[in-house]
């Protein structure tokens, strides 16, 4: 595995790649999450990039930019051993620039996880092309657990012809049903137990819509029952195209829930 | 010569295509300006794509979109004689969307051409991604006369790591020194004459600046002496990063001058 620092080198090196690209950004942090999007891109391509960058300009003033977990040794032999051909950690410098052109992301990156925080999606979507720019991969590989951000990008590469397959790669859970997430190893002990209950709360909702139970309200209620002992930030029904619906559409509805516990936020949905 | 109308048989024929590819994009009414960036192109690239598309995302509310030529028939000519390889003709529907990530150009797109029209260069790159998506060319070719322009996809193409070179290519003008331009089809038989003094201010600037004069008041100051009966919009100095100089730099400084005639503005500029 190569390591690469620059854009120039990753340029360079780029250029010499005729064969099908796999890429996987990542912000670092490593999990089962990413080896399963990193496994998936072995199989469909012949040369596979990682991507590690914290993105400075997804994160709101208030938010953890300084303390995301940075794990760089352990992260590297992770890719090694995933057998990662090229991993790409750029400096932040080499990324971004003064008085940029800039990303404006559409009405759909200011509800949910861009209600409060309605620069995080335009700086998703401005690393992202960059990133798509570099590497110029054949296949991009992403989660569906952040479905707001899977389905802007899908948005972006669809609106600028951008020419890579978004490949969406399904939550990886714990044996108690908990998403994988970077931000867990932040749950307290007793949290921990307590955050199962979001993926039943969301498997529930999927119970009752198979016995087409399709009232949003109705739901939501049984889900907020599950979870009446946390402190459930929002859950929404929304259809594919990410508009918040009120009545369930099978095959074109994704239920979104994030919970606060005291120094993280955990987000999780399903697909129904 | 073969013409393309829609973005999927585009992409069709884009990928079958692994030669060098380049690319000159336009808003049809094609000249010897927009002749000479397909001859510039036919030079350095194995197959070369032109895109006609008159882009309604860069026209203010009050400007001449509905009236700017259409010469359809003739542009098909002028391509085949030329030996492009594919027109590119899309409909605005096949390009644009409903609710689209948008791009959002730098402070440098609100000053001159922007600055009366501040949307303008954010449809310009707009569009312009788009196609860059669309074609992948290794070459772009773009006119010296549309400076800012210019200047702004140029840095859209660092920020985003776009794959492709963008070739700047010189202005064309007539024997009397007017630019070419499609708009020039507008000027009245008497504003014809009087047109040819812009190209005339900027070469006596030019003069000026090679008898060491840098001074951009004094120097603007005789440019306004030889269009003194024009009705002259803007004449401004910048710097190759776009920003307002004092003082001419040599080799880092672009004379930009916009002249109002009855039904249309001209503009022009010279690189010192």
């Amino acid at each position: 595995m190569k390591i690469i620092k620059s854009t120039k080198e990753l340029q360079s090196i780029r250029r010499s790649i005729s064969t099908k690209v796999g890429f996987v950004p990542t912000m670092g942090a490593l999990h089962e999450g990413h080896i399963s999007l990193i496994k998936e891109a072995k199989k469909q391509n012949d040369i596979v990039f990682v991507s590690i960058f914290i993105n400075p300009k997804q994160f709101s003033i208030n938010e953890d930019f300084s303390s995301y977990p940075i794990k760089k040794e352990a992260d590297i032999k992770i890719c090694a051993l995933a057998k990662v051909d090229y991993l790409f950690m750029p400096e932040i410098s080499s990324i971004y620039s003064q008085n940029e052109v800039l990303i404006k992301s559409p009405n759909q990156s200011y509800i949910l996880e861009g209600f409060s925080r309605p620069d995080h999606f335009n700086g998703v979507l401005q690393v992202v092309l960059k990133l798509f720019g570099l590497i110029q991969a054949r296949n991009s590989y992403f989660g569906k657990k952040d479905a707001q951000q899977l389905f802007l990008i899908q948005k972006m590469v669809k609106n600028f012809f951008i020419n890579t397959q978004i490949i969406a790669c399904e939550t990886l859970r714990q044996n108690d049903g908990l998403a994988i997430s970077s931000r867990n190893t932040y749950l307290l002990p007793q949290e921990k137990k307590e955050a199962s209950l979001i993926s039943k709360s969301l498997y529930c909702a999927s119970r009752i819509i198979s016995k087409n139970e399709f009232d949003v309200n109705i739901i939501k209620n049984e889900m907020l029952n599950i979870l009446k002992n946390l402190n459930v930030e929002y859950i929404e029904f929304v259809n594919k195209n990410f508009q918040k619906i009120t009545k369930v559409e099978l095959k074109n509805t994704i239920i979104l829930i994030v919970v606060k516990f005291k120094t993280v936020r955990l987000l999780d949905n399903i697909w129904v």
